[in-house]
């Protein structure tokens, strides 16, 4: 289920549009299912962008930030969520240990951290912050105005196989730390405690590739339940690398034969667009492309990471106020429970890193509804319905790269 | 957790509500535990009266409309429940199947009937209506202005254990018919169907007085958690009966008691009131008090029913438009979904049955919030709570009057 957040994009619904929301009972239950097996990440968000023609996410953000940006109307769909995922973790939880990025914390960090703090207040657990910073010796004081106490920050610490700060041992540590430089020796071997995503979520572990490819299989399934194609919800992807002069020209022939595939789409679609290919890291957190090209010529392998995604580039038809409008869709467990506009005066196929700024997608009510059509025309469900996609992409992904998990593979072979 | 509504009461919060919302995780999780080892009603609607020096739930509905009185703004907290529900209950549930009271429904109840299907529609499942009124011999469209599609109503059929329509089988029926002319056969002994609620929840088993001892024995557990006296926030009450004059007799005895109860109880606080009982029907659908009286010779036994319910009056300081205001909190399994005021000319004691107008409580969004307070200061919480605390007391209810548990309870004596 999806929240009817009111979206940028009016006017008819695309041929897309209608078979998804016609097929609603369907699709909740194929959810419903594949949360019976998997289990969801604990919290993402994910980008989406809706060229029309076709809707997909393009990066799904394992430790999303930007709590603080959702609408306040929606609030209490993050807590319920909050709640429901506690209730399936660790019904007996009573402490949660949030453990934001090292060094000092932007404002909005603050801010998303102090969000995140009310969520799982209300969702009925007590909630401290602690830190991996091994420059932090002693607890400091987090300060932001909309906290109306402080947000005291702990050193962490372990004993035996369980984190803790001075005085406080949580039940479940919620990551909030992308892990970019590796996983800390402390995180490791964990027993009797929760982690929320678990490590292989971090970067030293994940790849862009491998959760396009997740992805694409999951989009492939789906399409045949509601009997759609698969690529007008998923981009093409593939992966490659910059560290050899073997390697660039592999990553050219990639490149090209991608492009060969995207323009054979079109015309089958009759769609009048350059095909566009994103070229952003494969690993690591800063998703955002290096590059977009519409030849592979234009490669220029000195500006790249050593392994490099490369992505198909879905425009985004979303406008607020005339700029460009990408569409973030905030998931807890497997609920969606939000999302905003990031508005920025690039590209409408980039991603966007500095956004202009942000706005919020609050609860629609009847008077902001486009009343014209079905009493059920949620716009955004679709929205909802692409980002779950999503996760049940990373669910697998994550089970992939589950080190338990591959340790009984090997024992099994 | 409880959504953020706007109430009708302004003001700086009381001792007892400062209590509460300070405790917040701590209550939380205590509802958290009654779940693991009980189930709530799937749904249920409860009236609560803020007296301000008190706060408690008056009558607790298990067959809930006004379903389409909640804000839009609050549908998707209801959809996100109802598929809490379904996954907890049964999550390979495709089918649903609705079951409204016999006879022609009035205008309202078709759009309560119509919101509901709208919930569990969007939560995932097919939603179908059947009837158990044998004058239906059938399908009939209901007409409602809301629905975009036809609402047929289709008579129900029984094979073996299963109930059907004629091409319809659910997994589920959803009960919106409280039995109060008894439970008809083909409802009983069914098997691989879920039946929600129970039977036992219908008018033949249920007693609002055993409801009321559930409640005050939850009362009394919340209170020693959060340390405050569990009269704050249940009334007293009592029952008896008018089939003789000597249970007549009786019936002001207990009347008096209950009275001067009230009266110490008023005394030690220092409330300035004089204390009033509510005479209502211990059984039936009907639930709003024939008597209000401060003396128990007011009591006229010509116009009670056979089982009397006897109830401290617990008067709403809430108002709207300086008209008296009710509030109604509604849940679906666990969570509190929504709520409105009904409004009325009568006593602030009194329980409406005829409102002259109904206030949906939207969601607050931070124009709307008394800023001055704690940011969590959310008034709504309360009510949130004390609803809750009357579905532990009905799922504890629920299981006391289960044939199932009652017969297993006789083996083993």
């Amino acid at each position: 289920m999806v929240p009817h957040l009111i979206t940028a994009l009016a006017g008819p619904l695309s041929e897309l549009e209608e078979r998804i929301l016609e097929a609603a009972p369907v699709i909740e239950r194929w959810f419903r299912q594949e949360w019976m097996e998997h289990t969801p990440p604990i919290y993402a968000a994910a980008r989406v962008h809706n060229a029309g023609f076709k809707l997909a996410t393009l990066d799904l953000d394992l430790f999303p930030r930007g709590w603080h940006l959702l609408a306040e109307s929606t609030m209490p769909l993050a807590v319920l969520a909050a709640q429901a995922a506690i209730e399936k973790i660790c019904p007996e939880a009573r402490r949660l240990l949030i453990v934001p990025e090292n060094g000092a914390p932007a404002d909005a960090d603050l801010a998303s951290l102090h969000r995140l703090q009310q969520i799982f207040r209300m969702a009925g657990l007590e909630v401290r912050f602690g830190s991996l910073d091994p420059a932090l010796n002693a607890t400091t004081q987090l300060a932001h105005p909309d906290a109306s106490a402080p947000m005291p920050l702990e050193p962490i610490q372990r004993h035996k196989t369980r984190l803790h700060t001075q005085d406080f041992e949580p039940c479940s540590v919620l990551l909030c730390n992308a892990l970019g430089a590796g996983v800390p020796g402390i995180l490791e071997d964990l027993f009797g405690q929760h982690l929320l995503p678990p490590l292989q979520a971090g970067w030293s572990t994940r790849r862009r590739s491998r959760h396009r490819s997740f992805y694409m299989d999951a989009a492939k399934r789906f399409g045949k339940l509601i009997g759609v194609d698969p690529w007008l919800l998923a981009p093409f992807a593939d992966a490659g690398s910059t560290d050899s002069p073997q390697a660039i020209a592999a990553l050219r022939e990639r490149a090209n034969a991608l492009l060969a595939r995207i323009r054979r789409k079109y015309r089958s679609y009759g769609i009048q667009e350059q095909p566009c290919l994103l070229l952003a890291s494969d690993a690591g957190p800063r998703g955002v492309p290096v590059q977009i090209i519409r030849d592979p010529r234009e490669i220029d392998p000195t500006t790249l990471p050593a392994e490099v995604l490369l992505q198909e580039g879905v425009p985004t038809r979303e406008r607020v106020d005339a700029a460009v409008a990408e569409s973030w869709v905030y998931s807890i467990d497997r609920y969606i429970v939000g999302g905003y506009y990031c508005v920025h005066d690039g590209d409408a196929s980039e991603m966007c890193d500095a956004c202009s700024s942000f706005v919020p997608q609050a609860i629609a009510e009847p008077p902001q509804l486009p009343r014209a059509g079905a009493p059920d025309h949620n716009r955004f469900y679709m929205y909802g319905v692409i980002a779950r996609l999503a996760l049940v992409a990373a669910s697998y992904e994550l089970e992939a790269t589950d080190p338990e998990w591959l340790s009984l593979q090997d024992e099994e072979e």
